[in-house]
């Protein structure tokens, strides 16, 4: 079995019936969203799904899971998301996907979070996976200069097609190649007040539990508080 | 003649032939944007105008001021606006025409920031005028419910026809009544802070001149540095 399914189909398990579930952008979280709309259609499951992302909200509603936004609950049970760097002491990089924005309100609102990853994203430091900020397209080339000065080594997000990419927000990313990341709560915080800043790809302090597939099997990980 | 009017006038004299000049938004702003418009047509001032919002550029545009982005300029040379309301330690709230985030955006990268207003704008302590926050859409409810946990007294501004309003970067805007506020930087940290927070209304040591239209004329206040 692939290494992200495995992480998808085990962190399924913790939702139970009457849940609110946030459900996670990308290509781990897709095969957790597969397991969830499979045991809804045939062990007759009854959640309610609060989706990241327009690709997740189309896979949830070909699968018949039934959707709510975050904005018609009154908060999320659990989220299930994936990661794509996840530091020592769990701190976390997410938006390669380029859905950290909602992936980030739909964490906020939530009681429990758990990242399901491969062996692959555990690392000592963040930083070698470039940072992810959503910014407002008005003032962008100020920020990517700002940026530069600073020796972020930005570069603004294109999609395959060459174009600038459009988040599902109407926002631009600029991902910054950082290689490490010393204090991603300074970092967290200098990015936070920036004009034109909407959000930042570092989840600090958010997950509760961290799966990991590996060549032995799913390996749970229970942060401590 | 009108007290807006005449703030407008004046902060049209700081203008100078090769700069690159922030235009503001809002019924003051609005004079001084003709007055502008009038210099380039009637003096031949040649200047690069930066606009604030789709209103303004209109405006712009039809006095046949030239235009540039904001990220098509190395900097702005001195930004006009309008302000909602300025403490006695000049700080401000702006947004009362839903232009916060383009205007801060542009106040940011420029060298000079005036202020015109009349004389009801100067108050001793900021927070009668409510404060706008602009955010996201998705997840504004949980916003608007925080808000209220908090006792900000928030409500999600809507157009005259009664539906949401949608700013210029489509987002919503969240004003909160807040009547008094004690602590202008530790209320904007907070906000800079909480996901789906776009930009507030706070600018704080942002502003460098203040122009107030007034009974006897217009009165021009240097910000102390």
């Amino acid at each position: 079995m692939n290494l992200k399914q495995m992480a998808g189909i085990e962190a399924a398990k913790y939702v139970t019936d009457g849940m609110i579930v946030g459900l996670g952008t990308g290509s781990t979280a897709k095969f957790m969203v597969d397991e969830i709309g499979r045991r809804v259609k045939e062990e007759g499951l009854s959640i309610i799904g609060v989706t990241t992302s327009k690709e997740t909200e189309r896979q949830a509603q070909a699968l018949g899971i039934p959707l709510k936004s975050i904005d018609e609950v009154p908060y999320v049970d659990l989220t299930i998301d994936g990661a794509d760097e996840i530091s020592a002491d769990f701190q976390g990089i997410k938006g390669g996907g380029a859905a950290l924005l909602f992936e980030k309100v739909v964490a906020t609102y939530s009681k429990k979070c758990i990242w399901i990853v491969d062996e692959s994203k555990l690392v000592n430091k963040l930083g070698k996976f470039p940072l992810p900020v959503e910014v407002i397209p008005y003032g962008s080339q100020q920020l990517v200069q700002l940026f530069e000065e600073k020796g972020f080594a930005p570069v603004l997000r294109k999609t395959s097609a060459g174009e600038i990419l459009v988040t599902d927000g109407g926002h631009y990313i600029i991902d910054l190649h950082l290689k490490e990341i010393n204090d991603p709560i300074a970092l967290g915080d200098y990015l936070d007040h920036l004009v034109g800043v909407v959000e930042h790809g570092l989840f600090l302090h958010i997950v509760s539990t961290v799966i990991v597939g590996g060549e032995t099997g799913p390996r749970t990980i229970n942060v401590p508080e």
